[in-house]
């Protein structure tokens, strides 16, 4: 299904992502496996190439991204729309800069909100994003 | 939304991923960065593990299967249900190979079917194969 992809602008593909709630975040693990996990996105939030994703320290997901920050985020939406991030995560433990990202659909998965006991927000920066939807395609490289 | 994983067989799953058409395919470029696409499965096929995927030896995808066969493919199906395979890749350019796991509807992409110049035959042999769906999960390994 991969084709040439045309340039697009960030508002074109931001305003095609509105409204997907989940992404497929994939990591390298340990022995060089490729492992992905649905994780909840910011939602209605426009998506500017910045993703605040939330986790635990006791998943591996975390022990993957100390050792490796590379990741993929796959979206896919209705009307046979695909969407590939690939990004950097960056770890963040500090509060006040998870309230900024804090949604309360998120207190379904971390009861005390951001006061969860080894809660962590990854910070997933895209570098190269792009669409697919039935015979339209684009790309967009961001600068990092 | 990590939760621990039961034990479940390789059928609950392959039920629940009955007429997903899609996956996305995960993979490492040469730069290290994850890439991901949108590729066609085997759609009506009971899922025993193996996924058939076809290519051109055009794309990108080919050049970095051949460097690293690691590979996820992440499913997205209806009631919020999503499936991760991880894998390896092995390339298959034998006819007769990929006549047996040919179908119809992947003449909208290859116009010559499998005489299509430069076509290639992704197999992707699931080694974990985890699934979510809402507060249900489970995760199943594979001989290898």
């Amino acid at each position: 299904m991969e084709q040439s992809l045309g340039e697009r602008s960030l508002g074109d593909i931001s305003k095609k992502m509105r409204n997907i709630d989940y992404c497929m975040m994939t990591t390298t693990t340990e022995d060089g496996a490729l492992s992905s996990r649905p994780m909840s996105t910011n939602g209605s939030v426009d998506y500017d190439g910045n993703s605040y994703l939330f986790s635990s320290d006791k998943q591996e997901l975390i022990r993957d991204l100390e050792k490796n920050p590379h990741v993929n985020l796959s979206f896919m939406g209705d009307k046979q729309l695909f969407v590939s991030v690939v990004g950097e995560a960056t770890l963040i433990r500090d509060r006040e800069e998870m309230k900024k990202h804090w949604q309360d659909r998120l207190e379904q998965w971390f009861e005390d909100g951001i006061d969860t006991p080894g809660i962590v927000m990854i910070h997933v920066r895209g570098e190269r994003i792009k669409f697919w939807q039935n015979w339209d395609s684009g790309e967009i490289r961001l600068e990092v």
